[in-house]
């Protein structure tokens, strides 16, 4: 007997607004801090202690994914992975999402609906009891997600960069290179012969390489050490988004001090611990006497030589990432 | 003497992420609830009753805005506005705004301060004492802009949709049909011979008809009446983006009645004051015996016929807009 064929996914352009937004809505949860969730002007959100941290960020198709290689499932729990993560380095725990999506109207359904089970997925796993509580779909040439997100410091002052002090421990948790070992794996594996990302190399060498791969394109950063932090103490903490070094040299100018990292727990390869972007750790720290808790690792301590980066001793380059002088204008 | 030639601006790509900030964010106020604003991982928010109101919203160029139409003050300016409404539609005092833009390269950083001026402009004109307190800058083809608008209900229940109840009288707050017709203006008078928009043909006819041109390219919604109907006891609200028939029918399906439109109140054109998109402009509902407070109008009548929209008793067309069948794929 033949198998019935499956009904392809309409576009956006053909549903329409409304009826998009009935298919993607009942795929997300409006988490528990939601009074007031989607469907009217704006949501209301519970912000118990008075105050709500916020922070936002976009994701743009070419400069920040390729949709041969991220499946709609791993960029929606990306943006959410990301998001969370700069709300966790305040010390604060992620309550609520709003997410904004501008695609072309001929993008599948399906592909929204992917990129809101990998919301709802990431939530459920970064950041349990945080949700969706509203966001917005409008028409561009260019597929572009804007997460905003939203957090509750429970009472404690927010963990800021500026807070580090000579005689601290330097911490970090959370991945060191993987995210960018497994871009340099995309890029090296996941080419045609024109050089085009290409769906099926990404789809082999993910197989190959789960670990890495995955770093890269659905990174499950360590969201839930930031109250953890906190609640130890932290003097100072920050998310490394633009690779360990270059985050590094943030705080120790925020904070007027210098950090000198220990070579030997950086791994066999401690260039790229300290350049690789994207991982999305936490580096904190901890005043000298409190042992920095689980999941951190000591990784270096801070010193009175401000804005000075050294590995055991030796000068840190921390020439970094620029989001534009880093694209090519390629898409894929 | 000649004069010194004019420096022309540097691109984003030229100056890089770190720079091109550094020249936005002083245009750029925190305002009065920022307890921590922009430069860490996230900013800290006043939520004074323990709770806070959030929209989000995104403009593309192409689908919202002809950058030879709209200068680059007037995208900042209708970015905040838009958004602004929204959380006064549900009774709030604007708070706070994130805003993430993101710009090819080849962006001139002038039209990003452009921008910064008006978000900041529109905030100090239309919410008092609100401010900017964070954002991101990002990489694409699409000049595109989010704004997530946050808001204080003082203690106060939000106004829903759903709480209009027969014998309510309707009322109505701002521009009725303005930003429509000020649309068609540019339409009929600002592109050229190819019907591609053109500046110079959009100054002359601002300059000939500013108050229709502005309603479209740099509205001045209502924005402190929301607070004024939710004190006055407003039982329904929401904010009129996408016409005022299609969002009454909106009111009208959330709360299960009917809407009665008085068709002398409408003014000389009444089909473009119940059709015309993007005034933003309030409709709230006060229960029989309230006089809607100033600046509200009152324009018709709550019904018991559930879903039902009529004009002086005869049926209204509410079919509107849509962001995906709206667009034929042009920028300019």
């Amino acid at each position: 007997m033949e198998q019935p064929a499956r009904e392809p996914s309409p576009t956006i352009g053909e549903l329409g607004e409304t009826a998009t937004l009935s298919r993607i809505l009942p795929r997300l949860e409006p988490g528990d801090a939601a009074l007031l969730g989607a469907g009217d002007d704006a949501a209301v959100v519970a912000a118990r202690d008075g105050r709500f941290v916020v922070t936002t960020d976009l994701m743009v198709h070419g400069p920040d994914f390729r949709l041969a290689w991220s499946r709609p499932h791993d960029l929606g729990w990306k943006a959410a992975a990301t998001n969370l993560t700069d709300v966790a380095a305040m010390g604060a725990r992620p309550t609520a999402l709003v997410v904004s999506i501008a695609a072309p109207p001929t993008t599948p359904v399906s592909l929204l609906e992917g990129i809101a089970d990998g919301l709802r997925d990431a939530l459920a796993a970064l950041a349990p009891g945080a949700g969706v509580v509203g966001g917005d779909l409008s028409a561009s040439s260019v597929l572009t997600i804007a997460v905003t997100a939203f957090g509750d410091l429970e009472g404690r002052a927010p963990v800021l960069r500026s807070g580090a002090r000579p005689g601290d421990v330097l911490a970090h948790a959370g991945a060191r290179g993987d995210a960018a070992r497994g871009l340099r794996l995309l890029f090296a594996e996941a080419r045609d012969a024109e050089g085009e990302p290409d769906a099926a190399l990404a789809d082999a060498v993910r197989a190959r390489h789960p670990h890495l791969v995955g770093a890269q394109l659905a990174p499950s950063p360590p969201v839930g050490a930031g109250v953890v932090a906190a609640r130890a103490g932290a003097s100072a903490m920050l998310d490394v988004s633009d690779g360990l070094a270059r985050d590094a040299r943030r705080l120790a100018e925020a904070s007027g001090v210098g950090l000198d990292f220990h070579r030997t727990v950086l791994g066999e390869d401690p260039m790229t611990a300290l350049a690789g972007a994207e991982d999305h750790g936490l580096l904190a720290t901890f005043p000298a006497g409190v042992v920095p808790p689980e999941p951190f690792d000591v990784i270096g301590a801070v010193t009175g030589d401000a804005g000075r980066l050294t590995l055991d001793g030796a000068p840190v380059d921390t020439s970094g990432w620029d989001p534009y002088s880093g694209w090519d204008g390629g898409a894929g």
